[in-house]
């Protein structure tokens, strides 16, 4: 990918509408809890893998849950099959809804079409093709509109209208947040959190906030002294500076080539990154690029750049993490094939 | 990777050197348990993948062994171990050789480090950067020659000469061999062989033979009626033709994108496996990519164009699997980041 193909990607997210919701009570630990229940039947548990010589450059222990592996290849799936399998039979019937052409549209309609009902999807018009096929083959309906979020909004309100479908925010949705969180609980049980040598901190991507807001609520819940990072593009530091202000920033337009973290943070999200004390990483751009390498050389596996953020921050900011043992969320996987393969 | 690239890179083989050996004895499937408990402490149990998408693709069930996740990138790193853990103490210290700038290189320079024993590689001029880079870092001594058979074969005498270093021979050496078989033995104990649904196939690639050559003991040590295949690119198709003749041919000139599968069957190897009933199942280039795309896009791993074969070979001959419950061997993920990353 060229600097020019990579500028050109760079619009405002297509996975993080800044929509008008109504103010929703912030899931706890418990409903983390009750979210892994409901989805388990469904969501793959997936693997933590280690490597020695990524040990070693870090200088410090690293445990990488790989969401990649996870189903609809990325973490998404997890919120959005809770909030699916939330559903009444009476809400099932009429379907969701949603309005992201990126990882969360593909996520709820695998999620939708386990359970048996309709999705629906907005995807603004030039989205990227292949997700488009992803959602598409997933079995929802797909529903064009004009590249704007108010264009977005209005579609996304005219099939709730004409189908009773029942909205499902990808990151300030308490349903999806809590989902998000069993990524960080699986990682926790298989780290062996109880024991010596639990996990010292813990760090995920942010984009709007839902990953690292549920991941946020099980590590408190587990404990009051573990470290709890989101590694932020500076590119798109708008978590970074709503911390920092004190009062959520809206309006920095992303520029990136992690394209699952262009989102705004949400309200909901906010507030739990400073009830749980979650301390913003910046990383550069050529930071995450070289991350990603690592990865794919040492670990041997597919990641999207969103992914690549957490080893970026712990290689930046190294004395933060010295010798400590430190979990890393691995968000996804899906990038296209690059054309060496 | 264009056309021309991929002819320039189709020299004969670096891995597969035709070399003279005193035949030795094959190993039995005593030797490749024997060959686990040695290897143990030092290899990776690598996991094993599946994914319902491409069981839905090739109609029948796919179990993944992944040996892109072994210690330096691929299964070589089990024969190198075994070969390398078999020395008496007195051979231990005058240390190993071997030519190779491929897999084999590196996995028995990491070998050899982890026994604090000398390692030494003869390597051809030419030879790709990063992996001689990677044979370095594990700590051999590289000793460059002219990119010739002979050249090599000198290079080697003189090393052994000179330091008292013991041959290991990438694909054999019977420990190499009884080492390599530790994949599938892995593999069956992770399936639960011995239960209901156990496997009805094994695949595994075929360069010189090694890894198909163990692997075919472990399937017969444990069913007289699995079936076995070798994924063979039809661009280098000596073991096909050796089987065919019933004679080993090595006069074929390899071309294909699979660096790992371009070595010439040893004689050992082609016993063991006109022994053990293996079958070479014949792909061709293109199907090696498309194969290659679909584990990238569905398994979300990292692997070498080798590896791909495997799931090429089951996709092209779909009838011979249909239904059938299958192991794959990808045999390793050692391949240049491309550049979109």
């Amino acid at each position: 990918m060229n600097t020019a193909d990579t500028m050109r990607d760079c619009l405002p997210t297509l996975d993080a509408p800044d929509i008008g919701l109504p103010a929703s009570a912030p899931p706890d630990y418990r409903d983390v809890l009750a979210a892994a229940t409901r989805i388990a039947p469904h969501a793959h548990v997936t693997p933590v893998l280690r490597s020695r010589s990524l040990d070693a450059l870090a200088g410090c222990e690293l445990l990488f849950k790989c969401e990649n592996f996870q189903r609809a290849g990325a973490f998404k799936f997890r919120g959005a099959c809770n909030a699916v399998w939330s559903l009444s039979a009476t809400e099932a019937a009429r379907g969701v809804v949603t309005h992201s052409s990126g990882n969360h549209g593909a996520a709820l309609a695998l999620a939708a079409r386990d359970r048996g009902m309709p999705a629906h999807v907005v995807v603004p018009e030039g989205a990227v093709a292949s997700k488009l096929a992803a959602i598409k083959a997933y079995g929802a309906t797909l529903h064009p509109c004009a590249p704007t979020m108010s264009a977005r909004e209005a579609e996304c309100t005219r099939v709730q209208a004409e189908t009773g479908a029942v909205l499902v925010h990808p990151f300030t949705d308490p349903r999806v947040i809590a989902g998000q969180g069993t990524a960080a609980l699986e990682l926790f049980h298989q780290v062996g959190l109880q024991e010596p040598g639990g996990l010292d901190a813990l760090i995920a991507p942010i984009g709007g906030g839902g990953l690292i807001g549920g991941s946020a609520i099980v590590a408190r819940g587990h404990s009051l002294d573990m470290q709890v990072f989101a590694a932020e593009p500076a590119g798109a530091a708008d978590a970074f500076e709503s911390l920092r202000q004190g009062r959520r920033v809206a309006d920095i337009v992303p520029v990136t080539i992690a394209d699952g973290l262009r989102g705004t943070i949400g309200a909901i999200n906010l507030a739990l990154l400073q009830t749980h004390r979650v301390e913003v990483l910046l990383v550069e751009e050529e930071e995450i690029l070289a991350a990603m390498r690592l990865i794919w050389e040492r670990l041997k596996i597919v990641i999207e750049p969103s992914s690549a953020t957490v080893l970026a921050a712990v290689l930046r900011h190294r004395d933060r993490f010295a010798n400590r043992r430190v979990g890393l969320i691995l968000s996804g996987g899906n990038i296209a094939a690059p054309s060496i393969i």
